[in-house]
């Protein structure tokens, strides 16, 4: 690369320095002499080379992001953003079929589930994170004090409502998504999954309809068929999450026993409801005495490190009717099955449904969790998580771009860690699946996430929750490959 | 006592000299120089008293004790024993209705599990057993031990069936009861009531009838109320257990989707099927294709410590019908909720029910549980712990005899640590709870253990699962004080 220091001398004629210095390097970009996912100089190197102030250099490098050519990576440098993300449109809004549907998926969310966690498996399947991202030393010390302090009590039951000084914890940080609740609105329960189950006996009976974004996380499908209730699927919106007018027509055409929202990066769209629509959506579930099963698992997940935490539903709720669950397992430690549940005015049956079910909460883990929010440095950490998802969700979608068919198209949600991935018109999802899973692949095919087996056969969910590294490029590019000859 | 020296002279001409001591220790307990629960002098002192040697002391007591007038307490010496207790009858067979039944037993189930909680109330209401007898510390270390040793992997999610290294001892340790399964016939649960509920589930639909013994644990009343099933209960005899006679009448009269029966011990019971009877009742339910449900909870709490672990009912299991659910709740770590589940034909639909509830396992506990199986001597700490609720069933029992109205029915539980008792027939159990709480005990009335709320309204269950103490002692005299008022 020539300097360009003869035009450094005349910077006012030509414009400011630093910006021949980006166009120069964007003639690079253009000619292919750097390609997409390629290092450039150190802001240092870049200095040096072309005999610029390190400010200059940083200056070049910013106009270079403004225009979408570069991308930072923290403490790693400047890499060449790939151009053919720029113009992958997102999915449009579902358009499920109107009528409540019995859900009849078999066997498929299992094996997903199983081959999530085999390690010999490039983890694109399963919606949980690397253990590698968590604060895994800390929690196991963590564990070891509380047991050693609690001693005796810490083997014993545990009844519901479950673990107080968790309760205070999850009280304590109720304004956080302005909440008003005190450690007796709270419920312990496995997980958030166990949360929603609950939820859903607590305000259903067999038989019933229920409210659902669609596409949906197979586990929560899985719940609503063994309980016997009917899926009615909600159009939603991959940015904006469910549509509100289309939930308030269904609404007025039949009788439905309870609403289930993942407000915030819906798994899998990663959509995120706008705090109006929240308020909205409460308002109108209010005015017919309907429940809203909130699941706030995703929550604290947002990217935007500096953004404030958006309100939950709940903190619209005036009349005990929102049922809000949340958990650690995307944030903490997903084997500990640590989550909650806030029954509102339902508080009587989930109780009845413990009693008759886990009968209690296992003791030490929601004691270690209680101790970890208050003095484990929680924020510090869920600040880190956050960034990292963000960093690897965009290293995905990049490689994604690059790889698969240029007519695919793909969210870019937000918060989370999940894609949601449109293929072309005639790549069937499952059997993608399968040839994936024989290359040592897994995904989440779309129709696992649906009420109707048909649907969403052409759809993926990929997860980003493993640090990005050769292993998973290389899947991707395998992954792209197989599309490829698919869609032929 | 003046020295019985003089018919040492003759042994033979009045029968053996220890038989003269035993008659003379015995005319003061007969004209109550000595009452019950009153120490009797040690055997060094006895010896050195009537100037004889140990052995012939011993012989003394010997006899004393096999006419039930006194009893030894390990570590501790001879007492003597209630004679009241001898006289008291056992409560007849249960004579539940012959319909099935909805459940409708409201919110007294939670109040009995809280109150059974807390440490300023006497815990005769909670079927649990005292901190102070199982291996705190050493399950803390070893729970310490395998989260160091498997670092990130128990953070991570073990989806069902759930840990294999639990799997794995429940598979070695299977033969004990009978049976020859391997690991891969067990799925791990929260619990036993998990498994039951799970259980339950999977081979039932909402509406359908389970047949129950009578009385019946009110969790899984509870959890059969919450399905929407109906109960079912069949008389039970309060040794032998169910009655197979009348359980094959009502399979005759009407369709039953499954049988639920603790075999070994039942909670509130304590009865214990006989071997013959446990193979009959698979071979009946076999003829019939009905699912048997068996809670084998307290099947490891034999009290005669060399006799051999009665093999369960799935040791007869050909056809994959019997669905055994087990824990260390009673044995190990009731607050650690770690039970399993072998559900031999309905494996799929268990699986499906967990990934659409807590979706798995918490990951460390049974981890721990499966290290403490293998390398902690469980072994050793359970005959411990037999002997332990052997004893404290029986001195809780004497104390019952002493205090109660002489017209009371008690059990004699051959295993477990649960006492049910019939009280005179005036006398409210549930108001009896009720003054109880307030005198700051716990115990579970009648009325909890049946799907009617009338039945079983002058019973008491006890339980004895802490250690006997002048606080418990008090809590007895209490608790027939108040039992004597109210049969007046």
């Amino acid at each position: 690369m020539p300097p360009v220091r003869e035009s450094a001398k005349s910077p006012r004629a030509n414009g400011p320095l630093y910006g021949h210095i980006a166009d120069a390097l964007a003639g690079q970009i253009e000619r292919g002499v750097l390609g997409p996912g390629d290092r450039l100089p150190s802001v240092r190197q870049l200095s040096a080379q072309r005999r610029v102030s390190i400010s200059t250099a940083m200056q070049a490098y910013g106009r270079l992001e403004d225009r979408g050519l570069v991308e930072a990576r923290p403490k790693s440098g400047y890499y060449v953003r790939s151009r053919r993300l720029d113009r992958l449109p997102e999915p449009r809004a579902s358009a499920p079929a109107v009528r409540a549907a019995r859900i009849a998926v078999g066997e498929q969310r299992a094996r997903v589930l199983e081959a999530g966690v085999r390690s010999d498996i490039v983890p694109f399947g399963i919606g949980s994170p690397s253990m590698e991202l968590l604060p895994v030393e800390k929690l196991h010390r963590t564990l070891g004090a509380v047991i050693r302090r609690a001693g005796r009590s810490a083997l014993d039951y545990d009844p519901p409502p479950g673990c107080l000084a968790l309760r205070r914890q999850l009280a304590r940080r109720a304004p956080d998504w302005g909440g008003a609740l005190g450690p007796e609105d709270f419920f312990i329960t496995n997980g958030a999954m166990d949360a929603i189950s609950l939820s859903l006996r607590a305000v259903t009976r067999p038989g019933d309809t229920v409210a659902l974004e669609s596409p949906t996380y197979f586990g929560i499908l899985q719940t609503v068929e063994n309980l016997g209730l009917k899926a009615l699927e909600i159009p939603t919106h991959p940015r904006d999450g469910l549509d509100l007018d289309a939930l308030e027509r269904a609404l007025r055409r039949q009788r439905v026993a309870a609403v289930l929202t993942a407000s915030s990066f819906n798994n899998p769209l990663g959509c995120c409801m706008p705090e109006t629509h929240r308020e909205r959506l409460v308002r109108t579930l209010a005015k017919r005495e309907i429940p809203l099963i909130e699941d706030d698992i995703y929550g604290d997940l947002q990217h935007h490190v500096s953004a404030p935490r958006l309100r939950a539903a709940k903190a619209w709720d005036r009349d005990g009717l929102v049922l809000l669950c949340g958990s650690v397992s995307k944030t903490l430690a997903p084997g500990w099955r640590v989550g909650w549940l806030t029954p509102g005015r339902f508080s009587a049956e989930v109780r009845r449904l413990i009693i008759g079910s886990a009968l209690a909460t296992p003791t030490p883990l929601p004691l270690a969790v209680a101790e970890f929010l208050q003095n484990g440095g929680y924020d510090h950490h869920l600040r880190g998580l956050r960034a990292t998802y963000a960093r690897q969700v965009e290293r995905t979608r990049q490689a994604i771009a690059e790889c698969f068919p240029s007519d695919i198209k793909m969210t870019r949600p937000t918060g989370g860690f999940l894609l949601w991935i449109e293929l072309p018109r005639g790549v069937d999802a499952t059997e993608l699946g399968a040839r994936a899973l024989e290359a040592g692949i897994s995904i989440a095919p779309g129709p696992l996430f649906s009420a109707r087996a048909r649907h969403f056969s052409n759809f993926i969910r990929i997860s980003c929750g493993h640090p990005w590294s050769p292993r998973l490029e290389c899947g991707v590019a395998l992954l792209g490959h197989l599309v490829k000859q698919m869609a032929k």
